[in-house]
């Protein structure tokens, strides 16, 4: 067997995430489905992936890998991302697709994932070009005040306060970057959040993002997300956001003589619940 | 009557253009229709625009206007931002509706228009968040080269060799610039076509925009796209790109106090076929 990384992007409005879901249109089924015939497989290959994205959520740098008899891999190499090209739907691209090194797990090798989250804040409404991952929100936001407000959330912390709980799953995680900028000089209107963590438990970005917009706006002080976060349970004052605003930009990996032990570390605190995440 | 200067932007897959057409979806008869019970009137109001765009071509900085009674004005102008905003679908944003200088005319007035054209040349293909405004193109493409070719096209000119030709009509056109960067470090296969003239024929982006990709690819010698421009008649082998890697980025006006003596200009050149455009 071979194991095969691939990259990949998509626009998540036409999906319902990226895992399988019976009857459900999902990135991993149309990748899988798209994959068999690329690799002359006789069932759909079963992919891994750096980050499950919920429906309606975008990527641009998403990883999965899949292991792949090493024959068939051979014989598809050559034309395997051409024929994904002609294969899959446009809302879906493999920008890259080849044998990984070894030790190489898109979930556990990976080291951080970042995000972004767009948000429109001109009371006229978001660029129409842009608005399938843009949230428009009707209130000035003063980016300032939201910057204060997310230093004071990084670091490892139990993010329990910004994420929906699972059953014998830890939710503490280290957050590495959470920064508010206005990038596009010709779009003063377009305020990006740009967010990295080792990983992410369910909901934890948007709302994150959710609590700085309460920021923002002025509805709540710079202080209030470090409070909410230090209580450690579920705050319902707390919005998730919408889906169509967020975006897998990127997934970071330790060198390529690092990965084995990066993930196997990964797993040891991944699979003592309460401890690390 | 009160001249009011409504400024534009819509993503143009879902419209068969700008101009009104019997039984088709327009941008002019969305925004007129919205626009009727706005400011109270008994028709929707008449549009003039800058720029006619065809259908599937954006826009994010397109002007226009109409004359409206000052009273229904006066009792509308404080709501009719937001008013707008509600009954507008979301494919079209005003970004700004306001009385107009005295002498304005969307049209007649105007300067110049800037337009950009979008080509991703990945051969796995487009990102798929923003392919509904970029044109894929499965070859690499050599900027140097269409860059080299673009500089020999400026000036005025008979564009005749790059325009659909309409009776009666002059295709005589002065180019400002016509030129292609990489601007976006993260994705390095986009390439924008950035195109300024002080109007354009039909199809004269586009067309030359088809030109300067068949120097990109090599199919064609720098010189290639200036060779056909001099014939001054439709050249068959320049191709029409799609539509949908458009877009109407800007619209310029003098300052205030030339606004009318540009709109008299303009208009003189105009009823002159054959001379200028």
């Amino acid at each position: 067997m071979i194991r095969v990384r691939i990259d990949v992007g998509y626009e998540g409005s036409g999906f319902s995430g990226w895992a399988r879901q019976p009857g459900r249109r999902t990135v991993q089924q149309t990748l899988e489905d798209a994959l068999r015939p690329v690799l002359s497989l006789p069932e759909p290959p079963q992919l891994t992936v750096a980050g499950r994205t919920d429906a309606g959520v975008h990527a641009r740098g998403q990883a999965a890998h899949t292991d792949v008899p090493a024959g068939r891999w051979a014989a598809a190499q050559d034309t395997a991302q051409r024929r994904l090209c002609g294969i899959l739907p446009p809302d879906v691209r493999v920008h890259r697709i080849a044998p990984a090194p070894p030790g190489f797990d898109a979930r556990f090798s990976a080291l951080w994932r970042r995000y972004s989250y767009r948000v429109c804040d001109d009371p006229a409404g978001a660029d129409p070009l842009r608005r399938h991952e843009t949230l428009w929100y009707p209130r000035r936001l003063a980016v300032d005040d939201m910057n204060e407000a997310a230093r004071a959330c990084l670091g490892e912390h139990d993010f329990a306060a910004f994420c929906r709980p699972r059953e014998g799953a830890s939710t503490v995680r280290e957050l590495l970057r959470l920064e508010w900028a206005r990038p596009d000089r010709t779009d003063p209107a377009l305020a990006v959040a740009t967010v990295v963590a080792d990983a992410f438990c369910h909901n934890m970005v948007r709302a994150l993002v959710g609590a700085l917009l309460r920021v923002g706006d002025g509805t709540r002080p710079p202080g209030w997300p470090a409070r909410v976060l230090a209580a450690a349970q579920r705050d319902p004052a707390v919005p998730v956001v919408a889906a169509h605003g967020l975006c897998l930009e990127e997934v970071g990996y330790p060198p390529d003589d690092r990965l084995s032990q990066r993930a196997l570390a990964t797993r040891r605190v991944r699979e003592a619940p309460g401890t690390r995440g």
